[in-house]
């Protein structure tokens, strides 16, 4: 097997994040699940849009911002995600490639625009997620460039993939390249709608292709159909070798073959705004692992990448991890 | 004279602004002027955006972010400007409106794109702005609507409208329907090299038509040419019935007809980026002047909008100022 050149490579849906302040009669008369995430079409984007108010504009997208983050880190990292050619996907190849992630998918020359998501933060700190998919709908097999993936330790995927059409394929077509190159696959389960969406093809994709899991408290009960976190946590171990399960305010665990172990929250003086904690939590993690680093380690880089997003608006570091992580 | 059914109308250049972090090296490199606004045309827009950092894009332009500054203070306000029909000339439209801001300008259907403002923020907090000013360069007389002109409390103009070659033009003729109207005139000195540029036509402007003159210490220095303050303040009450210069931590000085109140700075846990101080100085004293407070009052509501734009990243505000006066 060749030296990795590359510590990871993600995949998933490439976001132009449009991120306002609401609050909870708003979100009621917009008939939205606070915290949640739902797809929507571009007629219902342009109401949600023209109803809510004054917006700050920032790339996103849920691997995205864990790649944008492990950069951050001072890992080597790169992208596979589709734009299309407008101003917004000009913006989501700069952030990504300024923040110096390798992004080599061409973007789309005709068909929807690029990706947005009305990212609705309330009092509470909690976002409401609106995505309108736009040009991700053309991410297929054809833009899994094998070589950058057998050059990555970790190929990670966003389970929000499963919600574009043509996606799924070039999801198992980048986890088989991966494996076939000796390397791991890792796997976000990224909302527990999306769990409910696709619950039996996660099921059976984590039983034989993820080698490293991420999800939170809700979308690992939603996977097991279980309310016990407990029970949930020991049917996991006997699916994956390695997963982590975030629990907010409470920290998370790491399930790995031999030994659970409980991480806590870093602290953080006021929580702004949530959107990207889960995101962040997985830079780090794949950070710490891909610099094999023990997993404890790991989980507490994972937890200081999660405390500096959640401490300002947007999903992308506002100061540089690798500084972050040295101050703590 | 009728009844003023708007506080203040704002008349500016268009901007959105692109603000990302960058080290003094980077504008050593680029040959910025560290604290000022470079005017740019398109191509190095392109190579400044090329070699810069991941941003985030929110609406800006200093008269726009004064008027949704008012906006967000309680105010009834309204803005004159020019965006192209594009995606960020709706971004800004989409912004100003959800605001709560009248802005009946229509964007351009050809020409120029819609402004851009690339800000450099350093780690000092100091921010270093290149403005490519696209579609503003056609707003002319022919935009200034008299009848809103007229219904405004204050006409409130910024310097920066100097250098688009129609918008002086614009500027002389909205400043005569609204003393016409029997209203007030206010003016921002915008940027010590757009008053080196302007200088001339500047102290005619404040001489014969401003009643209000915003500017901080570089500017008015600039303006009278001396490194005086106390001399600047001088001759400034000789010039107009009332101004306010701002002094950054120093605090502000307002210069009215009989009388000099030296106005303290708000405090701030933590200065992030000072971009917008002077725009929403002026939202928070033009507010508490419309509303007929006392000088004083006034220059500390300024105070307090200044303070809470530098505590966070971009140039308009992230809480509701109603919300942040009432807590202070």
């Amino acid at each position: 097997m060749a030296t990795a050149s590359l510590d990871v490579v993600g995949i998933g849906n490439a976001i132009v994040d449009v991120i306002a302040h609401a609050d909870d009669g708003f979100l009621a008369a917009s008939s939205m699940v606070k915290g949640g995430m739902a797809l929507i079409d571009e007629a219902r984007a342009e109401a949600i849009y023209a109803g809510m108010g004054p917006g700050l504009e920032m790339s996103g997208g849920s691997a995205g911002n864990t790649i944008a983050g492990i950069a951050s880190l001072g890992g080597r990292a790169a992208y596979i995600g589709k734009v299309r050619d407008d101003v917004l996907g000009k913006v989501f190849r700069h952030d990504i490639t300024s923040a110096g992630v390798e992004f080599p998918t061409p973007a789309a020359t005709d068909g929807p625009a690029t990706a947005r998501c009305m990212i609705l933060v309330t009092p509470d700190a909690q976002r409401t997620m609106n995505t309108f998919l736009g040009a991700c709908v053309n991410l297929g097999p054809d833009d899994i460039d094998a070589a950058l993936i057998a050059r990555a330790q970790v190929t990670y995927l966003e389970g929000y993939l499963y919600d574009p059409p043509l996606a799924q394929e070039a999801f198992r077509r980048a986890a088989g390249i991966a494996h076939e190159a000796g390397r791991k696959v890792g796997l976000s389960l990224s909302d527990s709608f999306c769990v409910q969406r696709h619950r039996a093809a996660f099921l059976e994709l984590v039983d034989h292709h993820v080698d490293i899991l991420f999800a939170n408290e809700a979308e690992i009960t939603a996977l097991f159909e279980t309310t016990d976190f407990d029970e949930a946590t020991r049917r996991l171990a006997g699916l994956c070798d390695l997963a982590a399960v975030t629990r907010g305010a409470a920290g998370s665990v790491i399930v790995a073959d031999s030994e659970i172990i409980a991480v806590p929250a870093a602290p953080v003086s006021r929580i702004v705004d949530t959107t990207g904690a889960g995101d962040l939590y997985a830079a780090g993690f794949l950070y710490g692992l891909t610099q094999g680093k023990p997993l404890a380690e790991c989980g507490r880089l994972a937890s200081l990448a999660a405390a500096e997003i959640i401490s300002h608006y947007g999903a992308r570091p506002e100061t540089p991890l690798s500084d972050y992580v040295r101050a703590a």
